[in-house]
């Protein structure tokens, strides 16, 4: 019943790799793109129809369920699955990314740091040993060391010493984490300078977590930076263990990434678009919002079978966004949720067929 | 495949009647509470989550759907059951009471009304021809005329003045619907007088139409009132046509209504009093908001078994409407639905049992 990742295939071309990873609550198929449910609930989608779109492990944030419900509360409910109807893998951020987001509201030092709540300006200290203490309290099957995450750019100087201060952090998660049934992974950072990339990984794989995320990339660099640092960085990770990369959820980002050989990714992307009326196709992005789209009784995207575009037309959803109605929102999510999971499917399959270049170009094409 | 109503079974001691409207979609067990599909979507709920719990017929509003997507555009899209996904009965308003709602922005002839959207401001006309050519073009099941109807207090020469419109507008209404698979309900106005109830019924049923709407009630009188219009209208009108009473979905209301002889019932209440957070349950009304419910774990209502109420606590979905998640509006929806038609199915089963009044009495309980 623990946690446990098994390397099922590799790509003979490319780091691109199949997997599967056993928790607590389920197994995954990796590569695997996690819907975000921030608040504890992922934007708009029942969680029936999370599991019917073939979402297999969500995310959620410890930074936000710390403020609101309040960590208590959800342990009180019996976790954070039960609490939020969730019964398969849930995976938490350490809210190490949420806080150093803040930026005048927060202040770091090696301790941890100290922060002013967005909601209504109350001071809080987290810490690594707090930060863990939270995440054992929600009880998801896969969390995060707390770290710090620098943003881009970032001079030389304050990301070496981001790396030091998370390898340190690291260490000290790992001491205070208290549950056998959760795999603490490890973050690494180092900005987009591959000396500091290479020691964030040395000191992390000499601390032997079952996981490795990748932190810091996806935070306003230009793409081709950050595939320059998946493509030094991914191959000195364990092989044996999954690679998460944090916050990437555009289809060409986790195509490049399942390349460079990562496992898992995560982003708010496809439901916030969503909300916004921006739906993704296999034609590429469509704004449902536009005029164009009032008379179009084609599905948003006519080879995808979700729900959404099953049942309704573009002018349907369309008349809904300009309406604010709310189901604009719930069929637009489900359908870029389906659609990115979808595609690591066909990605999954086209690494198990070891035709994963081929499906890379045609997608492209 | 045409439309027809099926008298099953009356109580012995109340007005109260099971039966069975057919339509060219389906089926409708009555008494039937219809949830409000404004803008063709009721709000916040998924069409399939709607027949799970066991809405069997639905309302949409012509005034709202003309001005925006445009009648035009619902034909073109094939109908209002396909532009909404709804392939189950359907009724429309006429848009009587929506253009009447609007004040000084509409003024009133013979002919029909001049009014300005209020959406951009823009004047448009709506008379008894095109109201039905709307309609017609809509195609839901079942349709009203168009009516003026009256707001609370009125005089009773104004009273008077709007009940023989209604009765001119019928017959003209009649002679423009061009469709025999939609039904064409008249509409019964005469505010809270008896004669003036008594004359519109006469006017209505002399036409003979396939079912008759009680029209003006839940517009601001005390509900005693509204009960007394009941007590002596609906024995009037025809055994053997269904009877709809228009905008009334309170739980005590319904069974009042049910008592009354009325067959049909439609409300905004249930799904807005859900969106901000309000909850009906067995024990009485609930406001999920309060800080009361922060640490309660039961569901909405121990003794429903819709999908929120099996799957979530009260502190969970407090906790969603804190943090002003969407979720929170479509699982208070889909409960609050569930409970109205769940007290619809047993009023039947009451009815077909007949022990109607021993379950009014212990309702009330």
């Amino acid at each position: 019943m623990g946690f446990r990742f098994e390397l099922i295939k590799e790509c003979s071309q490319t780091g691109a790799r199949l997997g599967r990873i056993h928790t607590p609550h389920g197994v995954i198929d990796t590569p695997v793109f996690m819907p975000v449910g921030t608040q504890a609930t992922v934007k708009a989608v029942l969680p029936r129809d999370l599991k019917e779109i073939g979402a297999s492990i969500i995310l959620s944030n410890t930074y936000h369920l710390y403020l609101r419900p309040g960590f208590d509360i959800v342990k009180e409910a019996g976790g954070l699955h039960e609490f939020m109807g969730w019964n398969s893998p849930i995976l938490t951020d350490s809210g190490g990314f949420q806080v150093f987001s803040l930026g005048s509201l927060r202040k770091i030092t090696d301790d941890g740091v100290v922060f002013k709540s967005h909601l209504d300006g109350s001071e809080h200290f987290i810490s690594p040993e707090k930060a863990t203490e939270i995440q054992n309290a929600l009880g998801a099957d896969i969390i995060m060391s707390f770290d710090e995450c620098v943003q881009y750019p970032c001079d030389y100087s304050q990301a070496q010493i981001a790396v030091d201060r998370t390898t340190q952090w690291a260490k000290r998660c790992k001491n205070a984490h208290k549950r056998d049934d959760q795999a603490l992974f490890g973050i690494i950072q180092g900005s987009v300078y591959k000396e500091l990339r290479f020691k964030s990984v040395a000191d992390l794989v000499e601390m032997d977590f079952p996981g490795y995320s990748i932190g810091g990339l996806s935070v306003g660099e230009p793409k081709d930076k950050m595939y320059e640092v998946l493509d030094y960085t991914v191959p000195l990770l364990p092989r044996d263990k999954p690679r998460y990369l944090m916050g990437v959820g555009s289809a060409d980002a986790l195509i490049e990434g399942v390349m460079y050989g990562v496992d898992m990714f995560d982003c708010v992307l496809p439901t916030r678009e969503a909300r916004h009326g921006t739906v993704m196709t296999t034609k590429g992005k469509i704004v449902l919002r536009n005029a164009t789209y009032s008379r179009d009784y084609n599905p948003i995207d006519p080879e995808c079978d979700c729900y959404a575009c099953s049942n309704f037309s573009r002018a349907y959803i369309r008349h809904l966004i300009k309406a604010d109605e709310i189901l604009a929102a719930m069929l637009t999510s489900i359908h870029n949720l389906k659609f990115l999971i979808d595609l690591m499917k066909k990605l999954r399959k086209a690494i198990l067929e070891d035709r994963f270049v081929e499906f890379k170009q045609n997608f492209y094409k």
